[in-house]
């Protein structure tokens, strides 16, 4: 069949109308009729090839909603007209020890939805059944697409490290991964503090549910908080100076990197005394993130989007660039 | 009372005997007499003032294995004649946040042994009750003392980040510290490898319960690991390939430091894309040094060590410092 969407032919380049002829779905696979496809940070960097992995003419999105048009013989959680979603990965081995241990966002086989394969700025995309994750009626399809990516990434610490809604955790950046962050944290029932350079984001910020707000722009502002936090979650994809932040953990805390920060160090002293540490993970699992939808719905929780129509997708790709969106972008398709 | 012991009168000098006046027990206080006292990595860098914050004249001493000679009014859990230990820290607030949870070995106001006090090598020193450790029946006198520091040191972070018995484990250094680790590793039901720079002890490491031995001066003998330990336990202070390590890591695999190396550092792709961490802790709770003791016990598991007589503490030190004891040192006062 034929999928129409717009696609990039060269690194950076400006995305073009683009047709392509895809095969009818695997005995595992679904066809989505996209909806919405939001736009994330790493689209960007996929259509610029910081990764060294993009192939061209490159079609962005992986962050989408439709509806099922089309399923393989096999495929049984889903059926045609039900609205699902789609986040970074398409498919992951199923067998490997990573797929049987329900860790399937580890399986090193697992397949980007943008990788060596046509992703969701278009009509059409397939993916394996598993990855195909239903959207839970309630939550709303033109804003829900954030959810499977940025959404699943800053959701996922809170399973895989026992966050507590005992817990003290702070957000670094509110972004497009740090605004929902400070959501979900703050319906997990912590206290929750929200660090940002721009000031002018409080007000907003409080309102997501932060409890307290340090403008990290200020001389010492991170520097003289210590031993306020159970976690620390970096969304940010800069350098910050790490040991104000390890200092500011309380005791057995994390400084847990989401955001792809270039590197981390520290002494060892410092750790070892608070018993603290340095973590980072990924994506969440298809479970894990059918966990988060529900609890999406339960507390209300929807990103901020702006939305735009997918024939201004160059215009929403600049504003990511070079723009702060308040705070996600989705494509009306 | 007076107090035999030796004592250093300047950073590095030379032990020489040393008396001093204790006053009784205070009423949550132990008095200990002193029969064994572990000799410890720590206790030399106290007495060459590494850190710092030595006093002179300095007494080493915080593996001490002794009988109870005299309690405060408050004290109910030890009486006269009981066989105890004690190790790195002699007192905490008993108060605070993390005393109040069970982490005593968090405070921050907790007394350390030979911090500004008299230390172990001497007939007598005193303790707080909390800190004041039963040496259950059936573990060896004369050998458990490193238990105290060097055991519980290696032996906490099991508890703390919660090792399976069906984890793979690697110890980094198999000294002191690390042939503690490879024993607690294999009872704990582990797959245990050791890693070490000194081939000719493999037969001895495997002797105490390893499955595999590294020969980490053979080039690219970590490089080419990838993918297999859930934890890699650091018992060394020197800096080292940290990267190699991480990748040696299997998916959500920690590399934890219980030895004062004095950095670490990583790329954040390589925690992140495996959701692994870096971490570090000190020396654990009382609590959780009983759950040692007792541990041990039911597995004899007994520190391998070599006794000298007090009056040739000066050897045995010399010992430490420029040879490579087999594996703990132990003086009988």
């Amino acid at each position: 069949m034929e999928v129409q969407g717009y696609a990039a032919y060269k690194a950076g380049g400006q995305l073009e109308k683009f047709t392509y002829t895809l095969e009818p779905p695997g005995y595992d696979e679904v066809l989505i009729e996209v909806k919405y496809c939001g736009i994330c940070h790493s689209d960007l960097s996929m259509l610029d090839n910081d990764w060294g992995m993009t192939s061209y003419p490159f079609v962005p999105g992986h962050e989408v909603i439709g509806t099922v048009a089309e399923i393989g013989a096999g495929v049984t959680k889903v059926k045609s007209g039900d609205t699902v979603g789609l986040g970074w990965s398409s498919g992951s081995c199923m067998t490997c020890e990573q797929c049987m241990s329900g860790n399937h966002n580890l399986c090193a086989k697992s397949e980007g939805t943008v990788v060596g394969r046509y992703g969701g700025f278009a009509d059409k995309v397939k993916a394996r059944e598993a990855w195909t994750i239903p959207l839970p009626e309630g939550l709303d399809p033109a804003k829900a697409g954030p959810l499977y990516c940025g959404g699943i990434t800053v959701f996922n610490p809170f399973v895989q490290l026992n966050v507590k809604p005992t817990d003290s955790v702070a957000i670094v950046g509110i972004g497009g991964l740090g605004h929902m962050a400070i959501m979900f944290a703050a319906k997990w029932g912590c206290e929750v503090t929200a660090f940002s350079t721009s000031s002018n984001k409080e007000a907003e910020v409080r309102e997501m549910g932060a409890h307290h707000f340090v403008n990290t722009s200020e001389k010492g502002a991170v520097a003289n908080l210590a031993n306020q936090f159970d976690m620390i979650l970096v969304t940010v994809n800069v350098m910050l100076p790490w040991a104000e932040y390890i200092n500011a953990l309380r005791p057995k805390g994390t400084l847990h990197f989401v955001g792809a920060a270039p590197e981390v160090s520290s002494g060892i002293f410092p750790l070892l005394t608070g018993q603290k540490s340095i973590s980072a993970s990924p994506l969440g699992s298809p479970f894990t993130t059918d966990l988060m939808l529900h609890f999406a719905k339960r507390h209300h929780i929807n990103p901020i989007t702006e939305l735009y129509p997918l024939a201004e997708v160059n215009t929403a790709i600049e504003k990511l660039r070079n723009g702060k969106p308040k705070y996600r972008l989705v494509l009306e398709i």
